[in-house]
């Protein structure tokens, strides 16, 4: 869910220094050349088997299928584990070591219309991209089975040149990320996952952090979210009809659309751009000094032409300028709409009264607001103005994330890239959203975040693509971003 | 389009006279009864052919059945008529009388979803319905095909009689009815079909003007109506993303989902139930005192319980008395949303900020409101409030229409209904549209209406039925209401 709003890129501070982690690699490298066609195939495979908990799509065949590549790639202890909603996994690996750290995957992916690709979003195909290299496109290919697979494949390629991980690794992994995580936390907080997390020092993602020119970015947080949808039915309210009528009846008849609209007019202001649910802003904190600072290196270090060509935007919200824009970016709490309908809409017209009107919407967070009181919030606003009937049901929902960029995770992270000759971006916090906040909130309080080379784009659109052999210099495909995850094994091990 | 906001039942100020029309007509009557099998049979072979506009189905097909159907029923010149859109048919049957009488017909019908019917919408099931009879099931019994069907049996009857039907007849019919009309002046202002007007008194359409207990009602007007599809793109606005983009984008990027609900808002009062578009009232005529003493005998005579209960309301809008709910039904102008949709309308949800939102409305205007006034009005309302760019295409629209009850087509109607014992009720105006207006403005200039016994109800709506053979005592199935189509003609030649 995180992807599709990172990207930003920041000039750094640092100097890259030049040793390595992990000393000699040559080995692991050879491994990881070797075994290459065998990770590709088994990233094709994975994209083959898509997991979706909103249309209830190979919800248990994915979490099976999530162990399966968890035992092959070594873990002793893979565990299926079943919630509410779509089941998780839970496998740790003991390597020996006196460091271990925890992981987080998912298995799902978003829902798709092969209609709207130009390959089969099943199939992985893998296509040439001029100006970028060989491209693998498949729904999961960068949002997350890519960069996972890379993972797996540097614990395959350990093994294979002989070595063991120099960490332990605790790893969980869940079916529902894209509805908004509803029944991670009860993976997370279960007892014997809770007393795996306590001997670790961070929990990361494997990600594609680099942009298509190769520059990457550490989101240092991100924004919550709730998702939910609004139903206004004739039925709940006791007015309109019981059914769809004939659209005559208007006259003498109240329409539970027109209702639903007066009930999401109060919810934004009136250009739509900032909430207006009472009390909203209450817990809103404003940005640090820092994270303004952070924020005016990348308005300086991506052109803000480059930014609206890369997402076909002509303007931002009010004609800001581009860092007012970035700020709100990071700071701002939203009200989105992703989806609306009611009554007839097929071609042409029908004549009806519909008696039941539907609105999505994606709420995002910023700190210290809470899923849990957004929520509450937003009944209370509805009931106040005497839209209690309007039924609100919270599908998912995170709350923000923010981790220290003094962390020893975060450390790791910019050690990492700058070794690899890379730059390193920071952004204050994504505004996409990931359920971070399960292990950055108490009882886990632990650093969370992302990490990885490579690159891909499209998640949650059609034609989702994973670079897996780079043309352009300083991006990694497939190979190099699998050696980036076994230089980061080495550099958790020292931090 | 008429159906389903008929059958208020209205008490009769006069008794029915024992006379029948036409004399004798025991002969017609018995061939209607011989004849009652084909003609069945006519009527489900002609639902088994639906013509939807709004799809674009069965178009040509559509035209040409009706065609054959004219010819078959004797008329000796049948002409189909393109327009720039759904084409016409044009008949005409001479019988050498000096009394000559327009008709109007409709071939398409509306759309359906066959998983919504409890019997194949185009099988023209026959089922038993406790309480009525039997009643074919299918889309168009009885909006318009049953009607219409029963008055070309009274046509054949008459033939099988050895009988010329009493009356000359021009026959226009259309396959846009469903989509407002758009290209039936096209038709209807042809030189030809204009100066086989002129020979006319009126135009009337053949209905199932009963209610399930027999009343009938005889509407002298109908409502007008505009029927427009709104949509906001970021691509015409110049703001938001040109496609779907991650909802995380929110806080930079405006949203067309909240900038149509922001302009839709202004439509309408707060309550959603009257129009609040610039103007909108200028040409509005109330009630004349005739028109309220008809609903005042309305109200009195269908029990608000029972229409309540056909309709599955609890509630008019403002919790008004029935009497001026009623008053608003027959008077007030209204805007509807009958469909609306933007983004992401799947199970679950999907964290996108829509590119673009769509709002299907249906807006009826009572005299003296214009179609084309009204649309000019709306489109200088948005234009007035910054929304110039939200496209708003108008796919159809009639005219208001209103016909003098003291008119020969009125007293024919009210004549045959009361000759058969039945006490005709009065509505002052049809709240459902038909572009009777086309025959009623200038240059046509001529009374019209509905006429017709029967009854069957669920037009626009699943399990569309029509009676064909009915256990209610003073309801007619289909050959009564063929016999009434027979004396109804012999009642124009009359008048």
């Amino acid at each position: 869910m995180m992807a599709g709003a990172a990207g930003l890129s920041l000039g750094a501070r640092h100097l890259a220094h030049a040793a390595g982690y992990g000393g000699d690699l040559t080995d692991v490298r050879a491994a990881i050349d070797r075994n290459q066609p065998q990770a590709v195939k088994r990233l094709q495979d994975w994209i083959g088997l898509a997991s979706n908990a909103a249309e209830g799509r190979n919800i248990q065949e994915g979490a099976q299928y999530m162990s399966e590549l968890l035992w092959s790639a070594g873990f002793q202890s893979v565990r299926v584990v079943q919630t509410d909603g779509s089941p998780g996994v839970f496998a740790t690996m003991d390597n020996g070591s006196a460091r271990t750290v925890g992981m987080y995957f998912m298995y799902d992916v978003k829902q798709f219309d092969p209609s709207e690709w130009s390959a089969p979003p099943l199939e992985g195909r893998i296509v040439d991209r001029p100006g970028l290299g060989k491209v693998m496109i498949g729904r999961g290919a960068v949002n997350q089975k890519g960069p996972q697979a890379s993972f797996l494949a540097a614990l395959h390629a350990l093994r294979d040149a002989g070595r063991k991980p120099p960490v332990n690794i605790v790893l969980i992994a869940e079916g529902e990320e894209e509805i908004a995580s509803p029944h991670f936390p009860q993976i997370v907080r279960r007892p014997d996952v809770l007393a795996a997390l306590e001997r670790c020092k961070e929990v990361w993602m494997p990600t594609a952090a680099q942009s298509a020119t190769g520059d990457v970015t550490i989101e240092l947080g991100a924004k919550g979210l709730i998702e939910l949808e609004m139903t206004c039915s004739d039925k709940a309210w006791g007015r309109g009809a019981a059914n769809d009528i004939h659209s005559s009846y208007k006259a003498m008849l109240d329409s539970p659309v027109w209702r639903l609209i007066k009930a999401l007019n109060t919810l934004v202001s009136e250009d739509g751009n900032d909430p207006a649910i009472d009390g909203w802003f209450e817990h809103v904190q404003p940005l640090t000094a820092r994270q303004k600072e952070i924020i005016a290196d990348q308005a300086a270090h991506t052109p803000e032409a480059v930014l609206k060509h890369e997402m076909g935007v002509q303007r931002w919200v009010r004609d800001l300028p581009y860092r007012e824009a970035l700020e709100r970016l990071a700071s701002q709490p939203t009200v989105n709409i992703e989806g609306m309908y009611a009554g007839y809409t097929g071609p042409g017209g029908k004549t009806l009264l519909p008696s039941k009107a539907v609105a999505k919407l994606d709420l995002r967070l910023v700190p210290d607001q809470t899923a849990t009181d957004a929520a509450a919030k937003l009944k209370a606003h509805l009931a106040r103005r005497g839209f209690g009937d309007i039924n609100v049901n919270v599908t998912g929902g995170y709350n923000p994330t923010q981790t220290d960029e003094r962390s020893s995770l975060i450390r790791a992270c910019v050690d990492v890239y700058r070794t690899a000759g890379l730059d390193p971006n920071l952004s204050p916090r994504a505004a996409g959203s990931w359920p971070g906040y399960i292990f950055t909130d108490p009882p886990v309080a632990l650093p969370a975040g992302h990490f990885g080379f490579g690159h891909g784009a499209g998640a949650h659109a059609p034609n989702e693509y994973y670079v897996i052999d780079s043309t352009v210099p300083m991006l990694r495909g497939m190979a190099g971003a699998t050696q980036g995850y076994v230089a980061f094994l080495y550099a958790l091990e020292r931090g």
